[in-house]
């Protein structure tokens, strides 16, 4: 289904019934609103007018709309910061962050909490059981513009508490932090202090610790206002929408206290910032990286435990990135393919009309300011046609290959990163693009999830395994292939005794006696089977009794092993791209016996029940992989560049 | 006429008289002193040492020097900041830049603006009818080093203030400012803060806002000083000395309150931090950008209403660009020369003598440390000698070729800029350079000017056109070509009603559906004439019934309308630069009837009067193009590098 | 002899024993404790826990190792902290640095001064006599971290005692900083502030006289340390652990208070930031900048007036760097005989073993964290061996050719660049290799050492000449090299009167008349002999009736001198790099009588007493160009890479 975002407080009241009309004309079903409407709920303190909000979920609902309604705690009014400034947050150099714009709070503010459970108790009271609002989204985009962490003194204070729950006693975080080693020893919890603004890098341990501390804070925060809608809308879904691989917190964690994940998808500005080579992003200027939105809806279904929904879909250029290119006509709807082959059973344009007014007026709609459609609508209205066409009821099943991405690993890394290029999210994109370019379908896990059923388990960047996970991946009948750094540190971010891989080593028999990062000018180079590969920005040196399958060759440890393994596990010492890493997971997925296509190139392939989708990312038509016998609903064997293929066999 | 900037208190008494007698010797006529010696002068609280002042003037005008006094306010003592530390300004992050240098002052402190009234008060009751003094400079370099915006509550205060004028009630801001976009509605303007420190961007209406107000404050800073010299110092000019360039605040509201603009030319530390390719800049190295100094001599002849001084002109290398090379011997003389030609009529060189301790101790001067001529002074006796050969009388004429450059359309674009790269200014100084090379005189223009006489205005970036504007346009004789983002921001900083170009829409029949901002690795091609040409950073999707000259091609919305164009007026949807920029320009000029020379490459050509100029920035001699029958007062028809020539027909 | 470093309060008793004996096994005869073990000494105010570190003096003691203890200064504990912030320091943003990690001090802090005395004086009393204490350093690593320059009130208020002292009045002080400049007048040691946050740069002299204050705290505070040591524990020797090439203190002056300087080597760091090109970086990447070492060994020599120690050596990755990559295999071997080559008397090793918590958990150890040895305790092994086959008791000699380096002179670049890319340190770097890859060996000196013996001094960057050393010079059998910048500052920060070199015109007939700095992307031209060679960065002209030895081609002053010298001295007046550098350093041993060799490449030749050494840090096997004669201890006439051969002749 689809849907749209809506901000009535932004238009003018005779607008709405025509909005809503043409709406429900176009074909979405849902409608988001409410999100940044504190202020005009609640004016002054206590004084609520929720009459244009009951007129306008009346109109919406009305036209046939099914609405999902926002709590507003992503902007607290100013009259609440003037009374309260201790909800503002505090940036990494120890400076308020003022009111202005949004996500002016820190998420220890005790009043704030207190704040924000009043006006959510408020909203769901008067709405909960409202025929017309079919679900709830909490806050708004935690997260972004670095708002996760707050060094205030609120935070501090929250901090020590969440230390003393962890610790039990100064000693044992002692222990834990090793502040034997610097003299660091505290005698109270009372003497920590936030990690920011110190003459050196604090202890590792101390930083995931806050981090830690900082993401058990959005969970809880969120976690209220869970409590408090479902109090009033029993049997209506909760959602957050989540930003795209955001790892400033567990979204696992806060996954678990919701009904269904969404996330918002705005491939364009990423790509410019993210991973590929120049060449590469100039290629796929106006299309975007083509693995990154199929990699979060993957990742974002796991997250919301099989149901996952798309809060925000780029309609059009935006105006927050370095530059804002234009999508290529027809990308608004190939995303909305691509959403839905990958089990997204929402999808909702961010946002009706461009606004000509504040922060986002260079950000486009499915309208432009004056009302015409804008080219978003034209493509909308050409996915709902095809729509049409399918067969419904078809779900996304079990893929046979998972990666794990473990949210705890990532702070491990992001603490200790130890070369300053290394990137954890790179790489793990890298893998899933590799095996996406080979035509095979990817679960995310994390040390949680069930094995049953997984051939391959992909584990890019493992830093900190756990035992119960290690033994049930033993168990499982997955084969698993490690990336370098996997264990190499335990939970209190101390190298694993008996060396790295610390629990791994039940899996396969190596040990890590060094590593190294090099500059990105310089290459290593990998022999693997009879061809060498350049091998990238991390080098580990790795003993071993297992088969070594390929080894680092040059001037340094000339001969050392790059890829080590047994019949249960692998094991990269290297930071492979490119054309090793194809090598190594196309190697992989033969070991585990995983089928899988000849590279796609710029086109990608996934199934959702027993629909097959194609999608071209390409500059030239490409040949869709489809049986001879294949019936197409959507387009044919020929793929035109952004164009899409959908066929049964 | 020539003079020199000189500081009696910096050196030994015994030198005055022989320094005076020096730089009549050498020819000059004026000399500027005073702008940093209220230490000097008010050592202690109210303890006034004239003397030293009066014995100053004396020598120096005795000598036969006209003398222009500046009023010391931008360097208040030590003693004042200790009594008063808010009268310090605040920097975006809320530091406090303190004392130790100058421009430490807050425009907006009420104490300063009643002690800068004091001094200045003294300074021209003494001073003001005195037969020496012939002329008062204001201050000195409004806004050198980021000092227009203070973030101070003093700027808090005063902001509130010109809100609630401007807005009159709240209700009439929250709808400029669009607070109803993230409940950011203020109910008091006492709620309102200063846009730094924020989570996110403020709304930019908020930005634009604060641009304009401490735009504001200079101007009435200035005219507070303007008013008491006035009073007291009748019949004489009162100038300021501006900076290049500079767009942090309404230059032409605040040469309203003067009689002469005068501006600080220093060209070699701008190149390497400018518009051009590295490559240019390697070749311009020591003689600067060709079209920067003249830009701005043709813009402060506007500001000053028709009147421009050079207050400070660069003879020698200087101290404060990330590298400081020396100009090429010859350039002192060509940068006189070209100033004379574009209208300026009295050029004073920075500083008489190299000072040897202190911040600008590597800064040279006419003369060195040691009193030794540098290479400055003798090429400013040459120039001495070149002007009695002169016929007298000339003045700078109007020109054809009209430049609109709009402060408020910049801080538009200062406060969206959409895309990290775009430069307004490079784009204005591209356009400029066009022209230039083309062998076109052109004058500046604002809103406010008389567009009499002009066959072609040019306008690179009027974001916010006013309707009195568009309608003396609409009236006058003159063609229009429109560079994009034209007419795309209303007053308030929205997007017009019926999309951009809002009130432009009356001169030519288009709409812009979309843009977008480009990184600057990818190229766009346009199509234009027969020919395609690269095009930039910057591209709209617009729709027309108009005429389209040019093109799009490619992948993303080929054949899309770049140049389109009616009888009045041309519309550029493309950020065009080099052969791309030139074409659209030459055209231009010859549908407006401008005649135009071929591209002179490194030469440039100018006139004053019935006076011709030729300037060689290039690494070879050229031949200048003048008639069989021309006169040359100075140079000929060969003219070697770093070379002037000057005729007539 | 060799030792290590090691830290009993990190580890469990139960390893002490065996660490100690497993210590003696290998070779070692040094071990140092104790340098950040405050918290564990005492742990509450007041509360000395001795035990332990009795028991592990004893421990390591009784198996034969000499211990070097540490005062533990460098790492305050929390608890004094927190009863005492005006402890921690303030960076130049002016935001308090807080406790957490190391080096949270600030030199000023009276009641810092107090503490530090307070357990010096406690340690010292207790172990100063102790049988196994055989020498002392104080605190640890000066410098680290930026921690030289404090701007605290503390901090403020010393240097305003500081200036009342160097200057005795404000009339005195306003004269030497020029404040007549921009009416920047005290008229009070009161009024002045540190030099950080203006509105623009202060006076040089300001920030000049604050560098010299901050490391007249640092000698101070290190003296007070020593005399009290001293007095508990005459005849030990008192020694500090410095870091390479830092120049944020004079190292001469805190160098006199100490018996034997030491430093910390740490070469794979430094490479990644260094002087090299990237083409140099890849090659030199696992073997360092061949000089970087040595050049420090040479520098610290003269700082410990002959007695040098490596208190740190680098025994394989380290984690402190923007990469870290591991050192060649050998490289560990390599770099202790280098020590031992520019005669340091003792190498330790920085650490026993990796510590698996905490900070530094990626740095590597002679052990790995499970205890097995690792890379480094193999290359220390055969060092021992090797050792034994030694003559003993050579010293290292007395050099032909001496360096200059002055602090003082540092500084002043440091106020005063004038290029953003001029940098003193890679330009003193290049030098100092130079004369190495030719083969002859080097003495550093300040402008207080000796010259007896001298043939050549080489004066890269002596800015601020003191007449007594231009005596002392001119009395000596040396002659000399200046670089461009000399003498072009006097003591106050002034250009001295009658124009650069100032007091070294004695030695030479010279003025410089104008400096520029240049983009790095611009190439000047010097003509030498028959030969043109591309220069570098900075450019001088200069007047002289002295022989002009090589001069400036191209289009900017064609001909101008860039090479002039007399019989006595030469001086340069571009900042020549490469073979231009060659040239002039090579053809300036000539002129000084001093035997050089052609051209070593990757290799490098020094010598200790009778003993030669020679290290390979190419990537090709080399010819050691011993006499036909010689007799090798260590390696042979075919030098492998990473080798080190050690032959007598
Ligand atoms: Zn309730
Ligand atoms: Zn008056
Ligand atoms: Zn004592």
């Amino acid at each position: 289904e689809l849907g749209v975002c809506y901000y009535p407080e932004q238009w003018p009241r005779e607008k709405w019934e025509d909005d809503a009309r043409r709406m429900v004309e176009l074909g979405l079903a849902w409608v988001r609103i409410g999100e940044f409407a504190w202020a005009k709920i609640e004016p002054r303190p206590g004084e609520f007018h929720w009459e244009w909000l009951d007129d306008a979920i009346d109109v919406l609902g009305s036209a046939g709309l099914k609405l999902i309604l926002g709590t507003p705690t992503a902007a607290p009014p100013k009259w609440l910061i003037d009374r309260h400034p201790d909800i503002l947050p505090v940036d990494v150099n120890g400076v308020v962050r003022k009111f202005g714009a949004r996500r002016h709070y820190c998420f220890s503010s005790r009043v704030y909490r207190v704040e924000a459970a009043r006006i959510t108790d408020a909203m769901a009271e008067r709405y909960g059981r409202h025929a017309f609002v079919h679900a709830w989204q909490t806050d708004n985009e935690y997260g972004d513009h670095d708002t996760i962490y707050s060094y205030s003194s609120e935070a501090e204070r929250a901090f020590r508490l969440w230390l003393a729950e962890r610790y039990g006693t100064t000693e044992e975080l002692n222990r834990a932090w090793g502040t034997a080693f610097w003299a660091m020893n505290y005698n109270s919890f009372d003497e920590i202090e936030l990690p920011n603004n110190l003459v050196e890098e604090p202890s590792p341990t101390h930083i995931v610790d806050f981090i830690r501390f900082s993401s058990d804070q959005v969970k809880s925060f969120n976690k209220a206002q869970v409590d408090i809608i479902r109090g009033h809308a029993p049997g209506r879904p909760v959602t957050h929408n989540f930003m795209s691989h955001n790892t400033d917190f567990d979204h696992y964690k806060v996954g678990e206290d919701i009904d269904i994940a969404s996330w918002d998808v705005y491939p364009m500005g990423g790509l410019l910032n993210g991973r590929l080579s120049r060449e590469d992003k100039g290629r796929y200027l106006r299309v975007g990286d083509p693995d990154q939105p199929a990699f979060n809806h993957d990742l974002y279904r796991t997250v919301g435990r099989g149901r996952v929904w798309v809060m925000e879909q780029q309609p059009g250029p935006v105006n927050w990135a370095a530059h804002n290119q234009s999508p290529a006509d027809g990308m608004v709807r190939l995303w909305t393919w691509l959403a839905y082959a990958h089990g997204v059973d929402m999808v909702s344009y961010f946002r009706w009309r461009q606004v000509p007014f504040a922060q986002e007026q260079f950000h486009a709609g499915l309208l432009l300011p004056n009302s015409e459609p804008d080219q978003g609508y034209l493509e909308v209205a050409q996915v709902v046609e095809e729509m049409k066409r399918l067969p419904k009821g078809e779900a996304r099943g079990k893929a046979k290959v998972a990666i794990l991405l473990d949210y705890n690993s990532r702070w491990a890394t992001r603490a200790l990163p130890q070369g300053r290029t290394y990137s954890a999210a790179a790489s793990a994109l890298d893998w899933y693009s590799t095996v996406s370019r080979l035509g095979v379908d990817v679960d995310f896990i994390g040390q949680h999830s069930d094995l049953d059923g997984y051939q391959l388990v992909l584990a890019p960047d493992l830093v900190i395994a756990n035992q119960a996970f290690v033994e049930k991946l033993a168990k499982s009948e997955a084969k698993v292939l490690f990336g370098p750094r996997s264990g190499s540190k335990t939970e209190d971010m101390h190298i694993p005794e008996g060396l790295p891989p610390g629990p791994l080593a039940a899996l396969i028999d190596i040990s890590v006696a060094r590593v190294e990062s090099l500059p990105e000018f310089h290459g290593e180079t990998v022999l693997y089977g009879n061809e060498t590969y350049p091998s990238g920005i991390w080098r580990e040196t790795v003993r071993t009794s297992e088969t070594v399958l390929a080894t680092f060759e040059g001037e340094y440890r000339n001969g050392a092993p790059a890829l080590v393994g047994n019949d249960k596990a692998r094991y990269m010492a290297a930071a492979a791209q490119g054309d090793l890493l194809k090598k190594v997971i196309n190697d992989a997925l033969g070991w585990a016996s995983v089928e899988a296509l000849a590279d796609l190139g710029d086109l990608r392939i996934t199934r959702r029940g027993k629909l097959n989708f194609a999608f071209n990312y390409g500059k030239e038509a490409a040949d869709v992989p489809a049986g001879t016998g294949a019936t197409f609903h959507v387009g044919g064997r020929k793929l035109a560049p952004v164009d899409v293929a959908i066929w049964t066999e």
